[in-house]
């Protein structure tokens, strides 16, 4: 069983990677699907003249805030346009994708963060109705019965909280309690850089191996949106999932060269 | 089994509907929903300058014109907002709803239209481009998978074609093959009408019952967006359902008072 993580940023190439998804499914290896939003989610919000606003925890994480017009724009892009075209486009490759987020049947439940805290201009403050929140049960048995029956999940970063409010998600942190929940062998993370770089954005610099141990102080280096992505790595492999990849989604074959080794392979 | 369609109108109470559905599901009953996308599909597109457009074939049907831009706001208004929602809403009822459209797990399979006959300006011309067709499977299997492990499944009026192109479908229609497909007793259609009316827009000449065998010469008055739900009810008939009831999405116990006979009963 492999999870794969697709990034929601621009330059992700849909058409490689799905090739590859392809392939997997022929050659009948159970696949789950987790995709980003950003990209759509932003230009959508643009469109509607709702332009994304991002903020940062006072730990250094960035997360989109998401009051519930917020929600709307991006459930609009992830439930929708992302998720369903996506499933499209597996569809016509003769792979049996099935789109559902973390809404449909309490797939990925979690608890609401309807007070989050930010720093801003360096200064902390309170940002209240936000509906974002972190997966903490996923619903392995609804993604089981759809693998048995030779479905590919194509799953949006959405959760929904104990009071099933709709809620925005890390795709990254989904993607691993996902992999977890399955005891799926590898857990692979698509997105716009090769791997984990030692001197972001210096692409020579990948590290190609890490050992398992030592993933947390990775997350020193780690920039940006690939300090998420580091502790959904050390999440997935707590959870016992053998093997995460961090690897480059732009390229020809994304997939097999991430097998190969040709990104960030920690275990 | 129920299969319940909701009007995609302005003035269906999706409160007093999900209500009604909630009752049903905890009496454990069978339930499928289908749901209309119409008001929803304007709304984001006037938002996003892409304003909706309707032709009307030489029979007489009204539909949706759907280039690939318009398919895109149509999904992500049907598959994002309105379905992601409504999921929400029946699972804050302690519903374990689950939502799809058509295209997932290739739910609604049937041939697109690429080219449409139309009037305008009472000449008839050929669309080209056309994202629209009609359902002539249905995957049951994947909804008896679901419906055996109590989810609800709710259905996004979009199908897949025989190229895997998504397709803008006419929900009651998709509604009425599902039922057949499931074998459903019933088949409710609740929009913002009390039922069929003899004199259109006359509320008070609501006909409270058609004889199955009567029911294509009921085409001839039914108005507008009534004609399909008229063509939706004879093809469910034909499949073997029971009933079917056409009736009003906008009172309180919309569900109680259509299967007590307060619409218009098809049998």
């Amino acid at each position: 069983m492999i999870v794969i993580k697709i990034g929601g940023g621009a330059e992700i190439n849909l058409e490689y990677v799905c090739a590859d998804i392809a392939a997997l499914a022929q050659a009948g290896k159970p696949v789950v699907v987790v995709h980003g939003t950003g990209k759509e989610a932003d230009a959508l919000g643009e469109r509607v003249g709702q332009p994304a606003k991002h903020v940062t925890s006072p730990q250094g994480f960035t997360s989109r805030y998401t009051d519930r017009a917020t929600l709307e724009v991006f459930v609009m892009a992830a439930c929708g346009k992302v998720n369903t075209f996506l499933v499209e486009r597996l569809q016509k490759l003769g792979v049996n994708a099935i789109g559902l987020s973390g809404v449909d049947g309490r797939l990925l439940e979690g608890t609401r963060k309807d007070a989050i805290r930010i720093v801003e201009n360096g200064r902390q403050r309170i940002l209240r109705d936000d509906y974002t929140g972190k997966v903490e049960k996923v619903n392995a048995d609804l993604l089981r019965v759809l693998l048995e029956r030779n479905y590919v999940p194509v799953i949006a970063p959405l959760a929904i909280s104990y009071q099933s409010d709709a809620i925005n998600i890390d795709g990254d942190r989904a993607a691993a309690m996902i992999a977890g929940a399955l005891g799926a062998e590898q857990l692979v993370i698509l997105s716009n850089v090769p791997g984990l770089l030692q001197n972001f954005p210096d692409e020579s610099s990948l590290i190609a191996k890490i050992d398992k141990h030592r993933v947390e102080q990775s997350i020193g280096f780690a920039e940006g949106r690939m300090k998420k992505k580091v502790l959904g790595a050390a999440e997935a492999l707590a959870l016992g999932v053998r093997q995460v990849i961090f690897a480059d989604g732009r390229v020809v074959q994304p997939l097999q060269r991430a097998l190969e080794g040709k990104g960030t392979t920690i275990e």
